[in-house]
């Protein structure tokens, strides 16, 4: 009776796109994929090539009457869409390498997803999804979109405020947590809860019950804690955790721990260049390895790249749209009174049903009175970041930056902000618009 | 592993009570039920004996490992319980005979779960459910408290100001709502999803979906819908229901029909009597079945009766708690946001994700506008009645009256208010006070 | 320096002219008024010439150079103005004997400025004030908008969600309260504070300080209370009041005597006729008198007309809105937090100071518990109102109706509306609009 | 017929005093002030004497009918007070040098109202000021409070949440700025508007009218700004500010300019010490002069020290109180709505209206987004740090640093934290308690 669905990703010349694509096969009875659309911009071509044949090859073996299309113009691959996945990167790793680098000359982390090198690059990606947005609109009103593309919860907040399509922000930081935990007490997925409080990349979680048995506790004592790749791997002080009331995302060392993780990414880019340089090597090895015409599966040293699990939240998302299986999952939606010392249209991380007919958030039992300032002041900034980005308005974004948590002069700011625009001039014309 | 559930059903003596011991014997699997317990006061020795035999059949016919334990002493019953049921009724049905004739004396809506019987009811009720939360708080401080107990979002809201134990209000409506669409749409139960706004007796429904399709236009259009026996059968009127966005539980045609509504309780009291003195009569052939030694199952009969699924809702929120299975759940809980316009510490009856830690109320998608001003009201009475249960302070009771959507006169208010406490003198300790 | 101050006067032809003129040339010296236009439609022009030559030969008595000039063409008054005024009524008299007859027939309460019959009021002055308001913003976009036209609250919230002209609603009841004050305690008017809450004619004042001194308990004891001539005289309940927490407004007769109310107002209609018929009685003797070439002041019977104080109000806003004084005013304002249980737009009558960059709400210290809910249910109404006034939606005036808590049968209020809107017809082309 | 007031000046050695006893002097027309009572402790004897002396020498040569009485036992001087302010310093400049020293060698800024400093003064100050309150509800429950002791804004929460005194707390930035704009637009202090957003030493004015005429984008546009001795005179940066939306107080360098202050402290630190040990110095100078027997009124120098107009704010406020003047002054109360983003019973700074009853918030009119994230932090911080200072809880104390925006790593903070505390046991029962 269902006919199938057709899904379109964009920036599907990345190299997570071996995921995605497995997690459409392993999951086809339950999501009935007929076509998939992989876009990508001309000079990721020949990344879409090789990650195109590579999904072809995966889909052929699998046996799945699945088509695998490829295309350079959206447009082409939009009309009918029933989910859309943005997981492209505007600027590519060599943006990031600016987001990561530039700050550090002023003594300011780098990061991409968060600080002046957050902001940077919802510069550059808020207007492209919008676009995107614009022509989803038109050729397919009633699609899904799964946006992957960091600083997901800006973007998120950015697309709910400024397009009337149906847009869900997705992270691997809470599904990454729930694999650590598996681990961690050997238990099944099903039998672990946790509560997310927070936004994207600044979220706590707390509460963690195994069985319905609250962990928490246990696990603010030991300080220990799930970490992904991408950030630096210091210890958390312990007499702090314990008293915190929730488990902090390890994104959170960049606030808490600030002067050491500064410290750590000085060293670190001299040592080994930015996290975008390390990048950029591991990507290479990996293509390398996706040309192999003899390959027709997901390679495992996929998974050493930082965005594991991705693609499985993405599939997870899809499956439980589709089929209104009404499970919880961590999201990135408007908080809707989940929080609520935040306005209502805040893109908040936090644990929504997921209906057919989209997600919606759970209240939160209880969050530390501790968490809610920082959580105010990232908000603060994002709302004003998403604003300079709309408008290209720099004063506007030196507000942004001015009061995120991270800066601690403005002067440094403004200075930081003229060169990191200058620098970005070619992806930021509202920015740089010609009056 | 686990070693067998106890559980405490106080008003045990119920007609009630077969359904629920049938929900023990049926889910048996999901929920190891080792020991249920009957409790009822002396006056309801005669029902609990019964009863309490009837059951002991059920579940000997069943070969399960199950005891019944019969009592007059709840503190008899309580240590190590793990649930406690209360379905009691403080003044039997003769004080609902005055909650639902006193009014109709005053042209006033006689109904027992909201007006001048509500509160009534809630007066008599809330002191005794806070003595067995004391006793809980000593004998079982980790026990869940499943109250049934109507006015059932008044209870609970006092219950979690004025107690510690762990208390969800629980009512047959949206189950029955559930029951009536599987029907309608020949769906089974999964397949349909509903998002509850309001206040117990007080709900619309406004996201209806079978498959994930909305069905609420539709259901709006047609100006149909559930509705249970204990509320008298008046049509909706198809232009009001059709904008107001979301269906209306029946009970809300006390407040939309108001007019008819008491024409037809003035009108069936002559003919038949109140509804507490019908309810009699069908109690009455209950017990008669009930006694039968050869009955070993719930009889049809009961399903006549007004609670119909009182027991289902009560056993299926016992298997959520217990397994930690994080299902939807229609429940009356404290707000915490869920709905904005309300203190977080109100009572309100929402959709929950059910947890072992207990349930957590999902944030609505959007409440029409149009509903907000009668739920604030109603809210406004019911915190004022609350108030005036605990303190028994009459000047706050006649707030409570003059400020609920029923009433029309204060002077009226004020001389049935008198008359009412009177006749429920025997249960108004606190109204009555010797200084 | 100044060069003087232009006023205009829409509805200029008002009874209550006189007053607003004598109020200009009693307060010259705080309010150098140069220009007084007022402004009528040509079926006004009998009673503007009246008027407007007793007000000419008020201003030449007082030997002030203030030029008084009449028109029936508002654009000609409109531009450069400082002030204008609104004090008009759409659909003259003989509406409001519509607004105030048709409800009683249905057995619901009529009256002119809350129930249907202010929401027919609302719908034939809304988008009337919202045309001045377009013509201001072309011709006098920095002019203050004093709006006196009930129902004042409504109109206010329409104007400031819908206008980017700066408007403020005014009512005598607040005025008239505190005169009231000064005689019953013999004190002048600097010693009183009063603090209002609510809606314009539904509020409460829960402060009553004379010298510093609360008097509040007294005046709650004694059941006694100021009231104003156009609201039937009843004796309010002193076991209600004394626990009320505030002096309720004497329109709040209307809501918590409600039965007793509408009895009154039947048996009014048949011995004198509605309101309207008496007011439009008093109004030809008063234009009589206006007639009279001797008459070269404000007359005495004016003080009859319910509308008293009125100028009073509006030039002591004039005053404090052009000399930054500062001073506390009770106005109809946007609630800016001022009330923490409604959204921040809605209009409230509150306490504002009064800067030269218009009125700030004064936050409410306490707000009894009982009275949330009743403002709620009628702020409910009030946005549904504005929004059908809005889009001529014939659905959302039966929304707007059927939750107004005067209403008990949405049976009828959907009859009621259809009489009313096609009685209404000739005022209503929003609702009437060819297709 | 008034029996003149009764003043006790708690801390009345403070070389404040003769400022305060100046203003009294100079409005005993407006405040008939009887009885002043200057407290002290017995470390303070000495200082006492002189000011004593020096005080009842100002009020012999005014001739007026007041006693000045000099107690070391405050429970000689609160019974029948009318007004107590408390000025006091616990632990003395000593202190304060510990507040401002410490934190410089964990490479964080040391100041006595904010950050690790003001938290040290905060857990020194509360718990004496409890206990102040504890004598006065026992001995003067009727009296206001005024409380100028810093950090004023945490102090007045914490008495307001912990004890049923009236309290208000005080800052002279407010007035400071006033006089700062009479001198810069040669305006008289009537002509002069302000709007203050923020907490105590957290707060921007967001709105400044001279003569109702707005000069917030002319002194926004200037950079220049207001700014008293006590805080290193660093420029603003202009880009920054003149998009800020609000004139930010000259304490808010401390969080945009940290770096820059950082630097300034550390510098002036090793040239001139800290500036405890300059205000020191200025003491001892103004003791010195207090001494001369012929003096018998304020000596010019006192103007020098950095509480320039505190007294000048006390009587003003006390005047307002005693005649209900309801002239706005901008002061540290519980929010009650005010700033709709922050809970009712937080302590802000914002104008208020002074009546008999007490200050009443004004709503305002348009927070800037910008600046909310950061007075939400430090309202996190404050909220943390008054619960430790009851409950003497060093984790919770570790929380409120960790969580103020001056921190910047944990573990920096815990030790600091530690340093802090031992070197302020004798000050600290609460962290210190025998077990």
């Amino acid at each position: 009776m269902e006919k199938g669905l057709k899904i379109v990703v964009i920036g599907g010349g990345s190299s997570y796109t071996p995921e995605i694509v497995e997690g459409f096969i392993n999951n086809y009875d339950r999501l009935p994929v007929r076509e998939i659309w992989l876009v990508d911009i001309p000079q990721g071509k020949w990344k879409l090539d090789i990650v195109g044949n590579l999904a072809k090859r995966m889909v052929e073996k699998s046996g799945l009457p699945i088509q695998v299309n490829l295309t350079l113009d959206r447009r082409e691959a939009l009309p009918g869409a029933d989910f859309v996945s943005t997981q492209m990167r505007v600027g590519m790793l060599e943006a990031r390498s600016w987001d990561e680098s530039i700050p550090l000359k002023y003594g300011i982390i780098g990061q991409e997803t968060t600080g002046p090198g957050g902001m940077m690059k919802a510069f550059r990606t808020i207007p492209v999804l919008l676009d995107i947005c614009r022509d989803m609109e038109e050729l397919c009103p009633d699609a899904w979109l799964l946006n992957f593309t960091n600083p997901a919860g800006m973007v998120t907040e950015a697309l709910s405020k400024y397009s009337k399509i149906k847009s869900i922000g997705l992270c691997n930081a809470p599904i990454g947590m729930h694999k650590w935990l598996m681990k961690e007490y050997d238990a099944p997925a099903s039998s672990i809860y946790m509560e997310f409080v927070g936004l994207n990349h600044l979220h706590w979680i707390t509460q963690i019950t195994v069985n319905g048995e609250s962990k928490l506790e246990e696990l603010l004592g030991s300080g220990s804690g799930y970490s992904a790749k991408n950030v630096p791997q210091l210890e958390w002080n312990k007499s702090f955790i314990s008293g915190l009331g929730g488990v902090p995302s390890y994104y959170l060392k960049y606030f808490y721990l600030r002067d050491e993780m500064l410290k750590e990414l000085q060293e670190a880019s001299k040592k080994d260049g930015t996290r975008a340089e390390v990048v950029k090597r591991v990507e290479e090895e990996l293509f390398e390895l996706y040309k192999d015409p003899e390959l027709t599966e997901k390679p495992k040293q996929l998974e050493k790249r930082g965005g594991a699990y991705y693609s499985e939240a993405a599939v997870n998302l899809m499956c439980s749209l589709y089929n209104d299986t009404r499970d919880i999952q961590t999201l990135n939606v408007p908080n809707n009174g989940a929080l609520d010392f935040l306005p209502g249209d805040a893109c908040i991380e936090v644990n929504c049903i997921v209906t057919k007919q989209g997600p919606i958030p759970v209240t939160v039992k209880k969050v530390p009175e501790s968490i809610k300032g920082l959580i105010c002041a990232v908000k603060t900034y994002e709302v004003l970041a998403i604003e300079a980005a709309i408008t290209g308005d720099r004063s506007i974004a030196l507000q942004a930056l001015a009061h995120h948590p991270l800066i601690s002069s403005v002067n440094d700011a403004e200075k930081m902000l003229e060169e990191m625009l200058e620098q970005n001039k070619a992806y930021l014309p509202r920015f740089f618009a010609v009056e």
